[in-house]
């Protein structure tokens, strides 16, 4: 098998076999293939595509080029969840605990955050003590006896994903559905669930621009995932503004305890709702609209929250800090942006709101950056509000003072104001593989 | 201009600046642009296409990466000829003094051979003497006083074509009309002439399988020469069987001899007179028709023989060798190949042919092998020629006795033999860019 025939046969528009595939993923991940081979081939792949057997012949490949974890002994139970990249996106936070306490089995690996988009494992390292990097066995332990655990993902989850990422990353070759299942899905089949549930964006900042691309790229995710075996539903969901009010590590799991506690963001408190319930509707056999009046129910009753303490204290985590947030730490400075005239925001630019986070020391530029959990913003209005002249936009949060400056400009241009009233866009667009 | 944007531009299907394909060429030849990036730009192009701007533009791009050669004091006199990459293609022999003597300035660099393909300045050093590295001021004399000079390409001639066609060789991205274009012309604008005649092969183991295909490329050539100010020509002539009856050095040589005695293979008697009528037809302004009868009665009269004698002479090897080609050395061993059955010859591999004489040592598997002048084939059939069993199909040359095991192999298998008769094809399918 020679990577250069793999090539032509691709440049051609033929479709490569299981065995042609495998073997370049193999040999790519152990340096075998060098980067221009892989390049071209992924260029031939994006502009060609993959039809759906070669597509789930590279999810596999890429699922097996590392570490997996065995859940099977949690059989459909297992619930892993997947967002495609959102800023203020905390709902791991909210939805873990609800549908641990539905009875699902959450079992889950983490990313850190990296650029405009927050990681589910930073948030939770706000809580000094929270641990994670729980060896396997305690890992399991946990979800068994609480059915919840989330930890750090693993370095050699999916070695083949990080290394085409970074390359197609550089090669203009990332927009390509084949190759955007393959990575999130391979990654997912290694983290071992059964059940799985994509949190789809759409919007100027994600992969897919409208909901017609973001249907295609679900519908290839969720087919995906059921020929590799896994119960998968997808939910499609608007980027063209963050999630809920806040942004940054510590404000966003204030956020994330208020919604748990049936006192947060509607926006945030829909989606976390949604996406538990279609983890429990596809875990437990449950109709869905049913599993909607149990997870609203799981939130209401203080059942998630409980769930949610009991979670973080087995990690090691002072669960006293979520029944008294206001003691997390604090950024010493803060900054507003008030309405210069008045008017509708019309629009933002979620990934400038994410950038303006970053900037703040909430987020990393590269890898080797240290984060400041205390910064952040926090919106007070978004697109769609209504605003008058004066009134406050958002606060900026941070420790060093010189980096509010740039970025109150930042997160300034990320407002579209205008005096005509935006039509109203759905929250969620469709809810694919929920019967 | 980021080589990130360009390629996204291309493979979103339009159309590069000026700007943008200078930039590439310039930073990828100086190393600021790493492979992978240059590739996945090269796959898009051959999936997206270039039109002709483009096309001309990327040919500019490679011709002014190096060194050039002025010719401008022999403003349209200047010739030169390429021919896309033959098997037996002894033709510069033959033609550069055809069209020397009918008062064209032929100044020409050529290349060595790689792989099944022999090169013209390895014939030439045949003759012992030669000297193939004239400096400049010489090569341009000798040019102004006889009409002809063939020296060796410079080192640094369009080295943006060197390296781009290195990566494409590895990439599957060699078979694009306007990457292939843009590499030969970009060649023959940096060697000068103001007059080009192309001879564009088809089939098997050419660039362009099918005449259709060669048509399409030869337009291309003669439309983005003319773009960049030249006058050009091109033939497109049949690749399914090696051109003339030698393979191999000094058997070459001896070929190109005869012909230029009148005395040669028809085939390669006919290309020879039409490339060099085409030459003179463009830079005299002479008939196409009148031209032919010309180069004709150069050959019939001896003319075009005498100034071979003059051009090899001025050039440092004993003439006298062309008067009598059997004091040229000949090979220790030779071997030869009958014909096991009644019938034709229907098909040859003509890459094979040039394998063959490549393994008796006529030519270099890597740039750093040493060549046997002496090594090669004669054929005594070729395609569409009648044979009967115990006939005389071939014989092979060789200094080194244990290599024409191999060679031989290699040569029978290339012939295919039926008792059906093959429909006859045509020597040259078309002429383009003469009136």
């Amino acid at each position: 098998m020679r990577i250069y025939d793999t090539i032509v046969k691709k440049k051609r528009g033929e479709a490569l076999s299981d065995e042609e595939i495998r073997s370049f993923v193999f040999e790519y991940t152990e340096g075998k293939i060098p980067d221009y081979q892989a390049s071209a081939l992924l260029m031939a792949i994006c502009l060609c595509g993959m039809d759906e057997k070669e597509t789930a012949a590279l999810t596999d490949a890429i699922a097996v080029s590392g570490d997996s974890i065995d859940l099977s002994e949690f059989g459909n139970l297992s619930v892993d969840k997947h967002s495609t990249g959102g800023v203020g996106d905390k709902t791991t936070l909210v939805i873990a605990p609800i549908a641990a306490a539905l009875g699902c089995k959450v079992a889950k690996m983490s990313g850190r955050g990296l650029g405009h988009t927050g990681g589910t494992v930073d948030k939770l390292e706000s809580f000094t003590g929270y641990d994670t990097s729980l060896p396997t066995d305690r890992f399991l332990a946990q979800v068994r006896d609480i059915g919840i655990a989330v930890i750090a993902q693993s370095g050699n989850l999916a070695p083949a994903d990080k290394k085409l990422y970074a390359l197609r990353d550089v090669t203009a070759t990332v927009d390509s559905i084949p190759l955007i299942t393959s990575s999130i899905m391979g990654k997912k089949l290694a983290s071992g669930a059964k059940t799985i549930v994509l949190d789809v964006k759409c919007g100027s900042g994600a992969f897919t621009k409208t909901p017609e691309d973001a249907e295609l790229l679900a519908k290839n995710m969720v087919s995906i995932g059921n020929a590799c075996k896994r119960q998968v539903a997808a939910l499609i969901t608007d980027m063209d503004r963050p999630l809920g009010m806040a942004v940054g590590n510590i404000l966003e799991v204030k956020e994330a305890i208020d919604t748990l506690k049936n006192n947060g963001p509607a926006d945030l408190t829909e989606i976390s709702v949604k996406i538990a319930a279609a983890m429990a509707h596809l875990a437990l056999g449950i109709p869905y609209e049913k599993a909607i009046k149990m997870a609203t129910d799981a939130v209401e009753s203080g059942k998630a929250f409980e769930k949610f303490k009991e979670w973080i204290c087995a990690q090691g985590a002072d669960a006293s800090y979520a029944d008294n947030p206001e003691r997390l730490p604090r950024a010493k400075y803060s900054t507003e942006i008030f309405a210069t005239e008045d008017g509708f925001v019309t629009a933002m630019d979620t990934e400038a709101v994410g950038i303006a986070a970053m900037q703040l020391g909430a987020g990393r530029n590269s890898k080797e950056d240290r984060i400041d959990h205390t910064a952040g913003i926090i919106l007070h209005k978004k697109t769609g509000d209504k605003v008058k002249k004066g009134e406050l936009l958002a606060v900026l949060y941070t420790n060093e003072e010189q980096k509010a400056t740039e970025a109150r400009k930042t997160l300034i241009n990320a407002y579209s104001l205008s005096d005509k009233e935006p039509k109203k866009k759905p929250l969620i667009y469709e809810m694919i593989g929920v019967k």
